[in-house]
């Protein structure tokens, strides 16, 4: 039988301009749906895990259509809750070259961001549960989204499912001080945490060393000395970051690092010609997720997650649509690209 | 030298489902944008005036798309305040035959809905204008939109603009209580009032005849005796309607009716095969006041009016693109369709 | 709890041109799904039943597309066994006004034209079943495949299921006397049995009325000498046909008349400016199915089904997505179109 | 053996806004390739016969893809002349109910336009060849082209071609004084004329009735009296008009009125829900020599090119995609559209 | 006048998915048609040539479509059967950086596997032409198809026509003991063999050197000892094969190989960024045969046939649509891109 | 207050294929407009200036579309003549990698190749304005635009308006002998010239160095040459050109080269992924223009424009959709292409 896992967090509505048109060129806007946890439960559905959306969408036809386009995907929505006024949005413009993407939000008052205690039912969600996952987004969305998810982090303990977090600081959400302050207490329930350097520093208060995102440059030195903090203080059984080397918008470089308070592991590192990254950072913690609940060691779960989410980069949406198996292939060193027929 | 008026309300990012695609079939929105006063003013720029559109909007790549939208056909945004923390929003699905078209709302908390008298100088805008036009829309929608409205008015009278209001009902808005105490108290400053049975009874207390919308039927009694109380109460130099026969949402009878305090004045009709009706109330109010500008006689002006909203239906989009000449065709008989080589 | 209810049948790659493109000009097909049973299970999905819709498709991508799209709509896919060669094909190309719609099929060989009884356990998927549902088509499919739906039938009576079936007779798949040769043993087991002249002559061997299906006319009288019949052969609890009047390739006469054996009920008609009329007849089924088994009448089943396929033809696409409110606004007499905002 | 058949004339790059777009909201123009006698042409393809098309279009990517157009269905392109500078080109935006749709030529100095006698080798061209058909609109391009027109006149004669036209009054390209000038000498070469009231008058200066077009009402006696004097004046084997009634730019009547000296034959009437009726009297023109090539009498053969040209309407694009047994099954009565599996 | 030549095999329906989108996320398919010896035959008109493409298809309109594409592109389609149930299908999905291409098959049961003798007269079809060229799929489709094969090449050399094969293994069609069997035999008549290691050891049984396909090596030292091996076995007058370096599937090095018994020539090799590497193979067939035909040397051939076909890599579609010239300002050295004027 | 800056020239209808789809496969163009002087003219609303574009437009709904077009960028349009009997036409096809891009230009007897004198009061265009630009394409449309060109000038200089003037020398609409008469004598109005080796020779008749623009090989010393002695001949301020290296299609290297009669400054070159490279050098031109209006010294503006340009090249369509941030972060170095959220 297949594996339920849980993640909780909000779904938007994602719209982007066709091709390479910037926001005031388009008459036309790709519509899909996405955000942080639920792209993690899509990866997992893909691999043949049973997942489980945790949100809240409002009863209306854009609520419906963020609902069925997970159904479509393989996720289950049974613990999402229907209410609230609005869906979050969030507009994407791809860059290329040296114009980078971005991205526009418009997501205060969604559902979930105005959700309360009355619609979930923790001790449902989590039974029979063996992991559960949140990244640094849910708990900034409201005081009432941290609230939350700290008690979905109480539940999830109680049944005894792994946790992880993906750090995810957003600055449109909320200030350094404030996720410290909400970040450092949900540390607690936390075995594997997932987040870069400017995560660290600014949900966690980690000192970054000195890289400099903007050079492309990698300073796993640095990382190292963060990551044996992290470790101490809150005694997570691995810390884990993807490290990110940006060329351009259209080109990057993609590994990840990985501490099991023991031994530094750093990937195979892959080059990518980017056709959408965002969702690369979910995919990987899909991929490692899936990986550690699949009974893999940590190295060989690291090498699995870096080449799922390399492969991200190549998928549009913010969903990672790719199996086992495609993965399994990367990992074992076949990057020529070649016809499958 | 072309003629200044002025429209005062919210521009929205309109989202629609392209051909006859339901919200949960669509993986592509049409983008445009669109709102009462705003498709009044596009109206205007069309027939040569020379038309400025007040309203305030966020300094992001949406607002400065809408920005530019207007530009495109011929608007002034000289006095768009800029600020704010989003576009508002409505998503569209276009009906046929007997399935409805379907408006979902996502506005609140727009940055026009949160402005304030700081953002507007109206003694500027109202200075050598010829004409104000709003909606009942503009009012209902913040505490704040209603004061703004009121300075407005009082402005534009300061400055002998003639005013022109359409009522505009909108539910989601506020209630018939809330409107009938903020629309009342702006009446004075009307001249001419454009509002359908139900507008006059939800936002002026007017009571309806017994016409049943759903039934596609008309009742010029109705209208008449709610037309002469209007008049009565409220001084208007004229009171009209347009009288839709909504036969399916593919097909609907189209005429309008105006009351000059003395005559009652019945256009003709037109059945129109629609491309989208969004915005058809609004091309009305356009092709009255560009007509009134011009000096029309009220009937001419209303069988303008009607043919200029007429053929708004076959014109995707909320704005009404067709010129003088189009419409005087049209108004001397000619709907017949033929190929113009 | 939602009610379990199931159809078998074969689920289709559906390509159809876009607009009204004949198929030599087409650069584009759009691309979606739908069979007879996956339609109705689609529809039932829509009211609020848990459907399960009973297949085999490939392993390959395209068999994984069909799974994810009745997934993206409700539909319970974990009956649908995977394997076999290939996903059948049936290409649309839109009519209009005199120029008939055009299908070509390729659906021979596909995963559930060969599937075998090894391929399903009747005896789970029935369980705590309340309703069967298939068509002519499926038995037609192969001899394998007349084989499976009679163990399904033999299943379902087992476990009380209800049964319907559709007689849907397809000339390109067996002759008259195929047909009717296995036609007539399964329906034994069926309790409501719809089908129009031409199937009930080519499936059944009731000899049609004068009824010529190109002139446009309905000829009651002989649909009602065929019903009784019909009743009288197999004790049938309803038999029902959908009564098309076809002007044109754009507008259609819809309306449908049931026999309890007792009274016959005509239905009130529609007038129908079409959209997309494939899959009308399944929309007609699946409002049929949910109205009996949520515990309607039968007059009341009737106009439900009815004004559910009407809604149909509105619709892109095989499945007709519309909600119980939606149908039952119709049902009550609204079928004018009006915005709901 | 199929039968050679040719037509000269222009052929132009179709520019036309997608759905009911007006020019200055298109971001894409749908592109095709069109022109009187390139569609008929196309018309005698799809009926087997053996069409060549007599133009000249320029060396470039363009002239070439207006030969592949050609090409792809069915005509012959051997003696399209390459040289000259430019393609002609149409715009083209769709009308739709009251509104009419809009023509904007930028034809001028096409090749076609500027071709000399050089260009052609009138002998090869109609060796072998059984009828030669043109419109009015070829001998307009410039007077070299009406040279052109009339030396391949001469030769079609030598080689005993029968000869038809199509009046065709293009206001853009003569006045009617320069029109009756040069038509008038052109007509001794023709055997079949089709041409309408306003074409009559303006290249020929039979004086109409009273028949006011835009009010799509039909006078039949006025061509009558008409088609006597044309045939006594040019003696016509038959004189050929369509019959459009303009209700909008959404619906049409359609038949037509032929008359071989002895008897006027009026067609079936067709209302026709319109998908893109450019070409429409192209295809009724192609339909006409297909039947009487074929050997079909006058009555027969107008009723083939009625029925023809009314399913051109449902079609996008310039060119006539239906086949003889398409045509066939609505001349004999079957208008229903059924879907046809 | 232009020379003719036959290529014979399947032409099919491709469907791609369009941008990078993968097949669960397809809404709309690009639609076109392509095979081995369909795009040799297009290149071939590209440059002049006259080819015929011999095939079977059924007369629906699919199969109608497919011819009307060939004409379209300048290929001669009367030697084209009409008949049989389908036309074969490959659905493509372009891959992107490390996720590769994929391509499905559902090309069983077409009408060129089904076709007969009784279907072609390789008489006419040989008589006056110059070249034939297959390849080892059109053999692989069915026993039928093999013997059709061999029959046309005994009427291709009964007729002096110069011969080439493309060896072309496809493990989804026959295995390497079949292949072998077959492609042996035929290669008796064969005077030009392209294929690549994989080719030659699955189809001849000619054992390839250690390259490994998936590391983007080349060894051209194994290619030399298989070369010399075929030429002595089938004294071929020229074998060749082309060598792509899979840097990733956006970015591929590519150049060829020839032998002519004396002496190798490896050409020059381009770096390509790709649009659409499907048909690559195929156009540097169609390359060779035209350079071979109009006389050039084998190593000014070879130039000419990789600079081609470097080119079609960058043409959406199985087809490689440039011409003479633009091939030669590759084969003279301006690769720069540079906009033309 | 913003500062009024003009520029003169031809806006053309742009019709593209989509994707790298050649023109003969092309069944969309995707439509826009452009041209030097306006796209230099969007450029500079972008930065803030209140840029006037001069030409002439017929009074057509294409002639209308390119003013709106213009309008929606910010560009005032108050000076543009309408008038005359078509806008002119570029064809593009994107090339990809050795395919180059194409353009076919279909521009003559465009309105503004036909303006004259009556259409312009130069005395109220340059009233109050500090800068006009124009490029040797202007005088190259017609006789009578270099009149025109001429005569602007002349109000230019004398209302103390810096000129600026980019070479662009266009063969297929002059010879070198003429274009080296006209601009010439244009020359001494200048006071900043743009124009690389081959311009500075075709339309001024300086020797180019040995540079071979195929090779994709800068020869700096060529150039230093050129520049002094351009710069002694018509004394202008700054002499100026960028430097495209192209390595293919997709990939171009970008600098520029700045000499102020004292000191040559070669820019930092940026290695672009190629969106869309038409209008590179206009945008170049506007960032230039820009800068130097602004005050920067001619270091920073040879910098803003190089960055200005480079950005271009990811943009679809003629216009530098880019603002004076996102270029200031580019020039200061964050080329890393990372989301902006």
């Amino acid at each position: 039988m297949s594996k339920k896992v849980v993640t909780m967090g909000e779904i938007m509505l994602r719209l982007s301009t066709p091709g390479y048109k910037r926001f005031n060129q388009a008459e036309k806007f790709d519509v899909t749906y996405g955000g942080g946890e639920a792209n993690v439960a899509v990866s997992l559905a893909n691999y043949g895990l049973d997942p489980y959306f945790v949100s809240k969408l409002p009863g209306n036809p854009i609520g419906q259509s963020a609902v069925n386009h997970l159904r479509r995907f393989g996720v289950n929505t049974d613990y999402i809750s229907r209410g609230g006024e609005r869906v979050g949005i969030y507009y994407l413009e791809a860059g290329a070259s040296m114009r980078p993407s971005k991205v526009v939000y418009d997501r205060a008052n969604s559902a979930i961001a105005e959700a309360t205690l009355e619609d979930f039912d923790f001790d449902s969600i989590f039974e029979g549960a063996e992991w559960f996952h949140f990244s640094g987004i849910t708990p900034a969305l409201s005081k009432e989204a941290a609230k939350l998810t700290e008690e979905a982090l109480k539940a999830a303990k109680k049944h005894n499912v792994t946790v992880s977090v993906d750090l995810n600081y957003r600055k449109k959400l909320w200030t350094p001080e404030e996720a410290k302050e909400t970040m450092s207490r949900l540390m607690e329930y936390v075995d594997v945490c997932i987040g870069n350097e400017e995560d660290a520093e600014k949900t966690l208060g980690f000192k970054p060393g000195e890289t400099d995102v903007t050079k492309g440059e990698l300073e796993l030195d640095g990382y190292k000395s963060i990551f044996k903090q992290m470790k101490e203080k809150f005694n997570f059984k691995y810390v884990v970051t993807t490290l990110r080397e940006s060329y351009s918008a259209s080109d990057n470089g993609w590994s990840a690092l990985i501490y099991d308070g023991n031994e530094f592991y750093h990937s195979r590192k892959y080059d990518i010609r980017i056709v959408d990254r965002v969702g690369g950072g979910d995919s990987f913690a899909g991929g490692l997720i899936y990986s550690l609940v699949d009974g893999k060691d940590f190295k060989d779960a690291l090498e699995f997650a870096v080449a799922a989410s390399a492969m991200k980069h190549t998928i549009s949406g913010d969903f990672n649509l790719v199996s086992v198996d495609e993965v399994m292939t990367l990992v074992n060193g076949d990057a020529s690209g070649r016809v499958q027929r």
